[in-house]
C-alpha cells in the first residue's frame, strides 16, 4: 500500500500533541484577551444550507465552497443541500438574524474555529485552517472600532507578538481622497483598486496601471501617486482631505480610532496610511491592518462594515470586526516556544502482584493533581522501566519491589539528580509537590 | 422570509455563550483528567478521503456518511472525493499507520471533538454532535484496560456524575459462556446478539427469540437466560465458566481489570456482568459500559479491540478504548450548573470628550487582569449606563464626569451595594481587585 494514502486528506493537516500544544496557547491567549474585553465566545454548526453560503463571496469564491451531498433517496441526484462554512462572518449574520432579541445589544463576539475552502493547497495554503474574528454588531460608536482594535493589539501582544505596526484608514477618507484628486466617479472603485497594489509595485508601475487600465489622466495619476508614496504623504494627504466633507469626516474616524486605541496598542504603533484600502468591498469607515517586520502581509485586519449583515441575509445592523490569521501567528511560534508540560511520575511495575499497588499510587497521585502513568509495557526490568520513565520525562519515577514491599514503602527517584529516598504512600503527593 | 431560514441546518445547533459556558466545562474537566493520566491529545480533520470512511461502518453506518462533491471540472459529475468524519476510530487508524515511529509507544491519546452522520435528527440525536475518545494503542497489559476504566471513572466525577455502576465482562468469558451451556458455535454470534437485550426485555421475550430466531433448543435457552437473571446471576455464571478454558481467561481478565480500577472507581462500583454483549463487533477482551441511576442506555463505555485498527487499514496493533458520552453528559448539567463569570468594570462614557479617558481605564483594567467593558451606546445620560452596567451584571460601574476630571479621579460604584468611591486612575485595579 502506498504510504500517503494515510496522510491526511490534500490541504490538512494532522495536529499531533506538540503542534495541538502550540494551537492551544495561542487560543487560549487569545480566548483570554477577547474575554477580558467582554466579548462572548459563539459557535455554529461547520455545516450550513447551501443556499446562505453560495452568492455571498463572489464567482471566485463560491467555486471554493465544499458542497455536501444530499443523503438517502436523493443521493443518487449528485446534488449538494449542505456546505461547509467558508468563513465566520456569514453564519454571525444568520445568527445575529435568528436570534436577535436573546442577543445582548450590542453583541460583542469572538470565534475561533475551522473554515475550509477548496483552495490550491500550497506552502501555508490550507484547505481547513483555523480562523479567528471579533466584531461589536448594534453599535455605530468609534469606540467599538477602537474596541476591536485594542483587542487586536492586546491579543498580539499576548501571543508575544509586540514588533506590529496598525495600518489605519477610513472608507470616507477614500471617497474624500478621489474627490480631492478630481478622480471621475464611475473609475474611482476601480482606482483604488490599483492603488492598494501600492504595498506591491512601483509607484511608476501603479501610475502606468491607472493611466492604462483605469483611464485616468497621467496628471491626476502622478500627482495621487506622488501624494501617497512621498516621504510627507500623511501631510499632503491630511492637507487635500481637509478640503472635502468625506476627507474630514474621514480623517476625523481616523484620528478618534488613533485616539481611543492609543492607551493599549501605543500611539506610535498606530499609524494614519491615506493608501490603505483593503479590498474595499463591504467597508464602510474605518479600516486597518496589522503589519510586522519582516513578513509580508498583513497579521490582521478589518473594519467596519455598516450594511454587510443586512447583504448577507440579516437585520440592517452597524458592525465593525476585525480577524486575526491565527494560521500565521501560530507559524511565527516554533514548536519549543511552548514547552510540554513534563510528566510528574512514572510508576514502574516490578511484578504482577505489584500491579495493584501501582494504580493505587497513581490514583494517590492524580487525586492530588500530579500527573501520573503506569508502565504498560510488558518487561518487569528496572533498567528497561526507568529508561521508558526518561522517555517519558517524568521528574520523579516510583519503584516498588519487594524489600519497599515488606517495608510498607516506596522507593522516589528522582529523575534529574538520580537521588532515591523511601516514602510511606499517603505521603506521595507531599514528597512529590505540584 | 420566514423565520426558520435562519435556523441552523437541521440536526445541528449554534451554541451561544451560555451554551458553550457548560460545554467547555465538561470539556476542560474531562481534558484535565486524561492529561493527568498521561493521554496526549490528538486531533485530525474534518474530513477524510471517501475511501478511507467507506466500508468500515456496515451497510447502514455507511448510509450517514456526509460525502463531500469533487470539486472544479469534476463538479459537475456529482461524485464525491471526501466525506466527513463519522467517528474517531477510523482517523486514530489512519494517524496510527502514518505516524507509527514518531508516536509513543504505547500511543495514549484522547480527542474531543465533532464528529458527522446523516441521522433523522430527533430529541437527543443530532447530525453534528460531540464524541470525546481516549485509547491505549500498541499495549496488551491489563493495566492499559485498568487505566482506560480509571480515567473515564475519574473524568465522571470531574464534571459531577458520581452515582454511576460499570458493568464490566470480557469478550473471552462470553466465548466460554456459549461453551459452558453448549450453544452450538454456529449460532454462537447470534445468540449473543439476542442475550444482549436482556437490559431492555423480559426473560420470557429473550428466551423465545433465543428459540424461535436463534434456534436454540428450548431447555438450553431456558438455562442460559434462567442463570444470567438470578439473583445469584454472577455466581452461577462463575461456577459455570469455571470449567472452561476461555471461561477462566475471560474471569481472569475481569478480576485483574476490577482489581486495578478499585483505587479509583471504589470494588462497590466494578460489577461483574456476564450478560453484558455491548454489540459484540470488534471487541477482543474486556468489555464495560457506564450506566446511571434513572438514566436509560449507557454513559460511556468500550472494551479491548486488538486487532480492530488493521481492520481499519492500519498496522496489527493491540488497542483498548472508552468513549464517553459527552453529550448526554452535557444535557444532565443545567446551565445554571455552570455559573457565568461576572463582568469586573462596566465603564460609562458621560461624553464624548471622556471617550479616551474611558478607553484609558479600560486599558488599565484588563492589563491587570480584570474583564471590563466599555458603553458603546450613543446615550450619554448616567441612569441609562447604570442599567446598561447591571444588564451586564457588572461588579462595579466606573462613572468619570466634569466633577471627576476636575478632581484627576473616577468614581467606582460597587453595582451590588451602590456605594461609591473615588480613586485615583493608577489606584483603579488595586481598589478593584480580581
Amino acid at each position: 500500500m502506498a504510504s500517503q494514502q494515510f496522510d491526511p486528506p490534500s490541504g490538512t493537516r494532522d495536529f499531533l500533541a506538540g503542534d495541538l500544544r502550540v494551537r492551544e496557547h495561542v487560543f487560549a491567549a487569545i480566548r483570554d484577551v477577547f474575554q477580558r474585553y467582554g466579548f462572548e465566545p459563539l459557535q455554529t454548526p461547520a455545516f450550513e444550507r447551501l443556499e446562505t453560503l453560495t452568492g455571498r463571496y463572489g464567482d471566485e469564491g463560491d467555486k471554493l465552497i465544499f458542497k455536501i451531498l444530499r443523503r438517502g433517496e436523493h443521493e443518487a441526484s449528485g446534488d449538494a443541500d449542505l456546505a461547509l462554512r467558508y468563513d465566520m462572518t456569514v453564519p454571525l449574520a444568520r445568527v445575529v438574524a435568528a436570534y436577535g432579541s436573546q442577543l445582548p445589544m450590542p453583541y460583542k463576539r469572538f470565534v475561533m474555529g475551522p473554515v475550509w475552502r477548496a483552495d490550491r493547497p500550497g506552502r501555508g495554503r490550507f484547505r481547513e485552517f483555523a480562523q479567528c474574528d471579533l466584531d461589536v454588531v448594534g453599535s455605530t460608536s468609534p469606540l467599538a472600532d477602537g474596541e476591536v482594535v485594542c483587542a487586536i493589539a492586546d491579543a498580539l501582544a499576548a501571543v508575544g507578538l509586540g514588533d506590529y505596526t496598525i495600518l489605519i484608514n477610513s472608507r470616507r477618507a477614500l471617497t474624500g481622497l478621489l474627490r480631492a484628486y478630481q478622480v471621475p466617479a464611475e473609475v474611482g472603485g476601480q482606482v483604488l483598486i490599483t492603488l492598494d497594489k501600492l504595498d506591491k509595485l512601483k509607484p511608476d508601475e501603479v501610475v502606468g496601471e491607472l493611466v492604462d487600465e483605469r483611464s485616468l489622466d497621467p496628471a491626476t495619476a502622478e500627482a495621487l501617486v506622488g501624494d501617497l508614496t512621498a516621504a510627507d504623504a500623511v501631510d499632503r494627504l491630511r492637507a487635500a482631505l481637509a478640503d472635502d466633507e468625506d476627507g474630514r469626516a474621514g480623517l476625523a474616524e481616523v484620528d478618534r480610532v488613533i485616539e481611543s486605541a492609543a492607551p493599549v496598542a501605543g500611539a506610535e504603533r498606530l499609524v494614519f496610511t491615506p493608501r490603505l484600502v483593503r479590498g474595499l468591498g463591504y467597508y464602510t469607515g474605518i479600516i486597518f491592518e496589522v503589519v510586522a517586520e519582516g513578513m509580508p502581509g498583513s497579521i490582521a485586519g478589518g473594519g467596519r462594515y455598516d450594511h454587510l449583515i443586512e447583504s448577507l441575509g440579516g437585520p440592517d445592523i452597524p458592525a465593525v470586526g476585525g480577524s486575526l490569521g491565527v494560521e500565521r501567528i501560530i507559524g511565527l511560534l516554533s514548536a519549543e516556544a511552548v514547552t510540554a508540560p513534563r510528566l510528574d511520575v512514572a510508576i514502574t511495575v516490578m511484578s504482577d502482584e505489584d500491579a495493584a499497588a501501582a494504580m493505587d499510587f497513581a490514583a494517590r497521585l492524580r487525586h492530588a493533581g500530579r500527573s501520573a502513568e503506569v508502565y504498560l509495557g510488558s518487561s518487569r526490568k528496572l533498567g528497561r522501566q526507568l529508561r521508558w520513565a526518561a522517555e517519558r520525562r517524568a521528574r520523579y519515577a516510583l519503584i516498588y519491589g519487594q524489600q519497599e514491599r515488606d517495608a510498607g514503602l516506596v522507593t522516589v527517584r528522582d529523575m534529574d539528580s538520580g537521588d532515591q529516598q523511601q516514602v510511606a504512600p499517603d505521603q506521595l503527593a507531599v514528597v512529590i509537590g505540584a
